[in-house]
């Protein structure tokens, strides 16, 4: 668990220094007598712990950071085809302008012609329906993979939330304009409801689990998970509504801020909440 | 605290057989000693207790909801001239309609003339402006009374999420289109942000309040209450719109179900949470 590709651990100040120390042993203490061009050197030693100490406070906070934002951005890139390029065009007309955005205006934007769109889209509200269904889908990806890893810790699901916020944030002006794509595409409001009918119980399972393994508390009343499934949706829903009424924060501020809504909801449930 | 009559509040069981009890001793053991038509009777015994047990299932949670429902009727029912009969008929429009109704198609509704209507709203969107207002504040209202009551326990705060989200059901045309009024109309957006700012520092100050009292738990951390004002902001605005997508619920029915919400959110922070 300590050197992992798919999941980034912080070490703790403990680890780092056992590393400084087992460095400082075999450069300075041991090698000198194995090799003619060690030497050992108490000031090596000094080096060794003051650059383990300082990659504790500063430089691991950085590269989980660059880290992190790596991530989202592998998240947010793809390649492209013209399909790949209407939808991408939409997505950023619809985040800047709102919902009500011709596909002329589409075309315009991504430099095709209007007739080359109408091959690929009859009508925006497919448009709509199609970048709806990557929301979807990048969600399910999101938690086949939290499942799959079984990790559950404070670190894991901060990254759980911090990528489904940056998700959102990516397809916001669904978000922001739900309840209006709702009554304009009813399939998608369908859809939606199925959705939630769905996450609901994945939800109150992962729920039950974190109480059987001890990481939730066992004291609290048995509504409570459905309910808290309810404030997960909202929240996830509608920070984005909030934000865009009161804090007006961008991309990763954004996604970072809100996730600790998450973050803090969760806390107050946590059977160690002093704990890691 | 047994009869109040702005907080209702709910017997127990022991407290309601206590009742029967003292019934039972004055009217049947008493009483017969003094005058000479009470004949004691444990038929009679048998029908206080009875009735007792029969207040305490059934005929106490009828009460206390008939009780709720007449208060919020109290809260949406208001006297009229023309200026509160446009604003009447506005809410009812943007409610139904959504919030592109005219001037014109709102003084139809009410069977005045345009001409009229223009007298005291030059543009719907002092219409919308007003009915703001008129939402901010009856949460005043509602805010300024839970302070001075200065009751902290979890049948007054039930009440008060009940009441607010009575009176979100109520000016639910502002709440499910929230970002495209802000958009629209940049003062209610302003008048919003000032709001907010306002109200969390007013709930840091109340959240506080009940850790100091022992009421809330003290071993969270201090971001955490920042935290809580804004779901509480979240979940208060937006919990129509996911009722909207998903349950459809109307009225007292909606207040109560997403009221919960609030409930559970709060429980985990209870100093007791199994308490009343």
């Amino acid at each position: 668990m300590l050197f992992s590709s798919t999941h980034l651990r912080k070490y703790s100040l403990p680890q780092i220094l056992t590393f400084s120390l087992c460095t400082s042993l075999a450069f300075e203490g041991l090698l000198p007598h194995v090799t003619s061009y060690n030497v050992g050197d108490w000031g090596d030693v000094i080096a060794y712990f003051s650059g383990g100490v300082f990659y504790y406070y500063g430089h691991q906070n950085l590269s989980i950071k660059n880290w992190e934002i790596h991530k989202i951005e592998k998240i947010v890139n793809e390649p492209m085809d013209t399909k790949e390029k209407i939808l991408n065009g939409a997505l950023e007309l619809y985040n800047s302008k709102g919902i009500n955005v011709s596909t002329r205006h589409i075309a315009a934007h991504i430099s095709i012609s209007p007739g080359n769109l109408h091959y690929h889209f009859k009508h925006t509200d497919d448009i709509v329906k199609e970048l709806y269904n990557r929301l979807v889908a990048a969600f399910d990806e999101l938690i086949k993979d939290f499942k799959q890893s079984g990790a559950i810790d404070r670190e894991s699901l901060k990254s759980v939330y911090l990528q489904s916020f940056s998700i959102e944030y990516k397809y916001r002006f669904i978000l922001l304009n739900f309840v209006e794509i709702g009554k304009r595409v009813p399939s998608i409001q369908a859809a939606y409801r199925e959705l939630v009918k769905r996450r609901k119980a994945e939800f109150a399972l992962i729920f039950r689990k974190m109480v059987s393994v001890g990481y939730f508390r066992s004291d609290l009343p048995n509504e409570i998970w459905e309910s808290l499934a309810t404030t997960f949706f909202i929240l996830g829903d509608f920070w984005l509504s909030h934000n865009e009424l009161i804090d007006k924060l961008k991309e990763y501020e954004a996604a970072v801020a809100y996730s600790k809504l998450m973050e803090y909801t969760i806390l107050p449930l946590l059977a160690d909440p002093n704990g890691s």
